[in-house]
């Protein structure tokens, strides 16, 4: 008997038969695409293991890696065809997938709803790797239904795979992602997509602040358009509520009316405060130490260390290029504390500190 | 004589006279509030200089630092007052300013706009420092009645602050900030303000993708928005097609038209490729290596040691930290041809490679 079946090997179900073979887990290897399987088989990702029909008692815990519109289907098979197995998903969309299982009168007592928040940036056979989801959150999203101990073995099983598994429920995690990332997703690839149609010579001065904004406009195309719409019912108001925001600031601007811009920008910094600052502490504002480094193999090497021999810790680190220049600019974020410390310590290390 | 009068002692006046003062030149401080040229003398940006209507010969440049709306006034002041000197001014929006001026039969012979490209997250006179400028473009946009030296002029103070002068024509120039810059400013500072009206626990999953299209959001709320009232007849347009756009993703979401769908996040996916890379060079695109970093002083700091080490530049940095996880994963961005040898180097040093 196998350990888990993963139903599904694209990226991430790749990933996970990877992390699963990694931890010491059997895995068997099911796509409906023959030659998916081989390919992940072939990485190292488990055994092919036949049909979804066939798997029977061939392993207690089945994880569904397919797109969040096929995720329900392939789930309700997997639930009939394999009656004693735990059975979870990693579709980024779970209240949509539990309702048509319920409306299909699927065994909701053995579904666990899953989410592993890892990059999706990369896709394809080639971006899979056992490390995918070490130190990245591992969302579960139990029902009423649910039975504890099935929950307690996909949490065990995420955890396996270096994730930290976080409970929370269906509607709130479609909600939260909603927010959080389908429509910033939206919302970066439509200020992307007016780069594309401009003029290049408008596009050559770009900074930073279009770089991050436009960061995630790489994401892979038709798994978000999967995602989009299957979250439609979250998504859609925010967008919107996002249209008729951009509408209403459009008006501001050509009817000069400068107090409802400030107020947006002002909400805009609120907003910006509310992320939650990293390990899940309260948001903190952190000293940015923006510092020249020459473009030369180990240049930041130096910087960092100097850094760390001052026993100042870095809490974010980001590098700011200048059209035309072969320096760039890296901008250090320390605690408020500690601020003064690192200027003084680059400084007398002979680096360039800029503010 | 002093070298140059600086009218208007904010952020970019005061850092514009400190860098001045620290290239040897002797600076002239002048603002309506005697309290804020008091506070610039004060930081060691120059000397106090009276009124603009006294200013006469005492300075053969003025760079007048006011917001954009107030701009075409002060720099028509100093035309009049100043009958031999230059002028320029740091407005990020150039065409309505040009126009203002030839509205009032200003001199334009002796006007050269001027756009320093310095980061705008932080303000206030605390901010202002002497290497503000340094590596960043300024951009200058001469008219057709712009005298050569009076362009050369501006090009070699500019140059004196450490920045890099550039020439754009002014209609380029407020079409280029309208898209890459002013556009980008709202779109992320709605978003934003999004998570200030949403419940907290929404905003707890949130990840670095959402993190990057805020960051701007930050922005000072005031300057932002007599920037975007001044470039009105650029920016709304833009925001105009956002809206539209967004009403027909949420549109092609509620109908269940993927194709449409994918069409939109393929045209960012072109969009966000278009962006020039580090010294303005053809777009690149880099190998991502991503690398666990524990939470300790030095850590970041021997990981890009052993970069260096292996004589492998690094062209980009990022910090991607996980709720409740006292580890870090960091991003570095190498040429394609070098991401293998990045990987060997570090695996090789002990380091937990994700990709």
């Amino acid at each position: 008997m196998a350990d888990l079946a993963v139903i599904g090997t694209g990226l991430i179900g790749t990933s996970i038969g990877l992390a699963a073979t990694a931890a010491g887990f059997d895995v068997l290897l099911v796509d409906a695409d023959p030659e998916h399987v081989a390919a992940a088989a072939s990485l190292g990702a488990g055994v092919p293991g036949g049909a979804v029909e066939n798997l029977g008692t061939s392993a207690p815990l089945a994880v569904v890696a397919v797109p969040p519109s096929a995720a329900a289907g392939v789930i309700g098979q997997c639930l009939q065809a394999m009656p004693e197995a735990t059975v979870t998903d990693v579709a980024s969309v779970k209240g949509p997938v539990i309702e048509a299982l319920r409306a299909a009168h699927a065994d909701l007592s053995r579904y666990v709803g899953g989410h592993p928040m890892a990059g999706r940036e990369s896709s394809g056979p080639a971006a899979a790797n056992p490390e995918l989801f070490r130190g990245r959150s591992w969302l579960l999203t139990p029902t009423a239904e649910t039975e504890p101990q099935r929950l307690a073995q996909v949490a065990r099983f995420a955890e396996a795979t270096g994730a930290v598994a976080r409970t929370v429920d269906p509607a709130s995690h479609d909600r939260a992602v909603a927010l959080t990332s389908h429509a910033p997703q939206v919302v970066s690839s439509l200020m992307a997509a007016r780069l594309a149609a401009a003029d290049p010579g408008l596009v050559e001065f770009s900074g930073q602040g279009l770089r991050d904004v436009v960061r995630i406009a790489r994401s892979d195309a038709s798994l978000w358009s999967d995602i989009l719409r299957t979250n439609a019912q979250e998504v859609a108001p925010i967008l919107a509520g996002l249209a008729a925001d951009l509408a209403a600031v459009q008006e501001a601007i050509g009817g000069d009316d400068g107090q409802a811009i400030v107020e947006v920008i002002r909400s805009g910094n609120v907003g910006s405060g509310r992320l939650p600052a990293k390990h899940g502490g309260a948001a903190t504002v952190y000293v940015d130490v923006p510092v020249e480094v020459p473009d030369s193999p180990g240049a930041l090497g130096r910087l960092f260390l100097a850094a760390g021999e001052a026993g100042i810790n870095l809490e974010d680190v980001s590098i700011e290029h200048t059209i035309g220049r072969l320096t760039a600019i890296a901008h250090l974020q320390v605690l408020p504390a500690t601020g003064d410390a690192l200027r003084g310590a680059l400084l007398a290390d002979g680096w360039l500190v800029l503010e």
